[in-house]
């Protein structure tokens, strides 16, 4: 099916600001509460949100078939269940309803009153309910980096890291959305020289800048996805900061990984980016050596062009950003990561969440951590206010951003935004 | 509460054979696919299942506040959400609707024959919908075993081990019903001597006795758990099997942990047996040093006497017990679990899981696992037919029990059952 939806000459007769994340191209899909208290599922065009559920009922997509409630749900869940082809349509319907010369709904003011809202009407909520959120480890740079700094310079990536896509399960009910201020989390460490541990606060509160990408039910529990169908299961991707509390995990993490020093709170950005939408800004990724293993080879252009950015925000100062990367410095694809998990018939259902893993590249200004920016608290930052960092302090608002930009044609996501809030008394 | 459906004293109109686990004192919960292929939440006396949801339509609840549909659903999670003093009526008046002194139902044969089923009649389904999947790892005769088989006898347990439950994240989406036959899983594995990895199936497929405690929502994102309060929020237990690809897991675990290895299948036996019904089996855990930091310092019983036992049935050939366990053997409690792994802030949500661990004792009998028993392939166990294992076979069937007896009195978990069929051609 043609991405007519993806079309660079089309404009809307919604206004889009100059460099929109959303322009008429994007069309990412989320859920959202609206001024009358109302959960439906939407689209976004410049600063405009639009109810598709509104749009539904008032026949708006009356040639696709959907059931009557597909978009008034509080989760996405169903409607990426419906798989590729219908998510196609309905992208490509909302592009035509939407372009600069369709009256339909343009010069429809009754309409437009129930379906346009503007972003100070509504509150966007989690679009899906997470089943199962899986975080890979999958930039070379970042393993690379932590490697040396938890473990030994010299032998910093392990004997499997270049034969997988390194992966782990997470937490799913502690995902919140952007705009979620989150809890500095107390926990066990075991302070430098101390016989025992101690506890209290995470002195060593991080972010960890990610994507992840978010799927449709893909297979049977038992059955592995081939890596070349692996991508038709991919609905969209978001934004994704992976909170960590490092001192936690030093202590806790060996032999099972990661628990209490992750699963304390994770934040995603709200509009889901279809893959669809991102298809004009595939590129290149990192050469593979050794050559992997016959199920996750994979062939063509095989990662996404997608700037990343993070902004610190003190509490008494300004935003400065502390880090830029790139998704294409991945050295595992996505469809590497979803042929991987599913290989031994590992089932993943609609809605499930699987994280990159920080994303940093080789450059010092592209690690995707306080615990890489600062070099495990050697070399702090500055910021303009004077202040310096080596992790996270009470009140701190961390921002990420990513989006494509290519040919004066943008695609982006919009931001996950969160405070630190100080840790219970 | 009184937990009047304790009383040992009580018998039921419905038949019990000799050494039921489900004798009127237990009153587990499930859910079941009935003769008319409709699904509905029941209980069980003997070898009778009950239509919870059909009992409610017919009023023998409408003393408790409970909404019309709390039984008529696929999953537990709601009724589970209901909390502790709802659970305690329910089960209340099960147990006297079902005294043999009690005429209402047991004299109403057509009330009967909607609410009564044999066995045969029904299909036990998943209890809940499980959305977060954790598992522990607190029997230290098994991490002993493991730390000596996988890294250094002399430094077997971490130095983490003895201050805290160590745990990690497992995956939701693979967890079945007892009677759901499984695949042997296929995976990257690197054979011993070898310079590069390799892909087939596992050839070191293993079961893991753990048992495993079902929660109620238990506290907002960002608050802990207070210990005392800890079992408040636990509504029953399941035995569990965690099913463990040795040579992948071998492979893949380090530094993040289990992932493929683990998370292909989990089978859990159908009936969840409440706390409440166990009470009367409160025991004593073993004794902690050092001592755990304050916020997992518990008084009084700790644990629980179940007995758990492991029958390995090959193809051709007959069941066989190579295991006996007991519960009680596990040095960190539920309490201590939750308590731990919520004291960062993590939400913890009605229909989440938290596994035990595998549960070893102190003598080779007692080893919850094939790996323990062979002790890593060195020491095969021989077959009645006369077949010897170090892991299982294709057709090989596993089948786990629990059951808590003291004066006369038993409260079981019925079985968990899996068969472990051939990989993928």
């Amino acid at each position: 099916m043609p991405l007519k939806a993806n079309d660079p000459q089309r404009t809307s007769w919604i206004e889009v600001p100059a460099n929109s994340d959303f322009p008429i191209q994007n069309i990412p899909f989320g859920v959202f509460l609206t001024r009358d208290d109302v959960i439906t599922i939407g689209t976004r065009i410049g600063d405009t949100a639009i109810d598709l559920g509104a749009m539904h009922q008032l026949g708006y997509f009356s040639d696709i078939p959907l059931t009557d409630d597909i978009f008034l749900q509080d989760t996405l869940n169903d409607f990426i269940s419906d798989g590729k082809k219908t998510w196609r349509l309905v992208r490509n319907r909302i592009a035509e309803v939407f372009d600069a010369t369709n009256a339909e709904l343009r010069d429809n003011e009754g309409h437009r009153n129930v379906i346009l809202f503007s972003l100070e009407e509504i509150e966007m909520q989690l679009p899906v309910q997470i089943g199962d959120y899986t975080d890979f480890y999958s930039s070379k740079e970042h393993a690379t980096n932590v490697g040396s700094m938890f473990r030994d310079p010299d032998k910093a990536l392990m004997p499997n890291w270049l034969h997988l896509p390194v992966g782990y399960h997470g937490r799913s009910s502690t995902i919140v959305p952007s705009g979620t201020a989150i809890r500095r989390p107390k926990g066990q460490t075991m302070p430098p020289g101390a016989d025992a541990p101690v506890f209290g606060p995470s002195k060593r509160v991080d972010f960890e800048l990610e994507m992840a990408f978010i799927t449709t039910d893909a297979n049977k529990m038992g059955e592995p996805i081939p890596i070349g169908e692996a991508e038709d299961y991919i609905f969209g991707l978001v934004v994704f900061n992976d909170w960590s509390a490092r001192d936690i995990q030093k202590w806790e993490y060996v032999p099972l990984g990661p628990f209490l020093a992750k699963n304390f709170a994770s934040s995603i950005s709200p509009w889901i980016v279809t893959l669809d939408a991102l298809e004009p800004f595939r590129t290149e990724s990192p050469a593979q050596h050794p050559e992997p293993l016959p199920y996750l080879q994979q062939q063509g252009d095989r990662s996404f062009d997608i700037q990343l950015e993070v902004d610190l925000k003190p509490r008494n100062g300004v935003a400065q950003t502390i880090c830029r990367s790139n998704f294409k410095h991945m050295y595992w694809t996505m469809a590497q990561q979803l042929a991987h998990h599913t290989v031994n018939g590992c089932k993943v259902n609609s809605g499930d969440m699987m994280g990159s893993g920080t994303i940093s590249g080789k450059t010092p200004d592209s690690y995707g951590s306080m615990l890489e920016l600062s070099w495990g608290g050697k070399n702090p930052i500055t910021l303009e206010n004077g202040e310096s960092r080596s992790f996270l302090e009470d009140g701190d608002t961390v921002v990420m951003r990513g989006f494509c930009e290519k040919d004066g044609r943008r695609i982006g996501f919009g931001e996950v935004r969160t405070e630190l809030l100080a840790a219970l008394p």
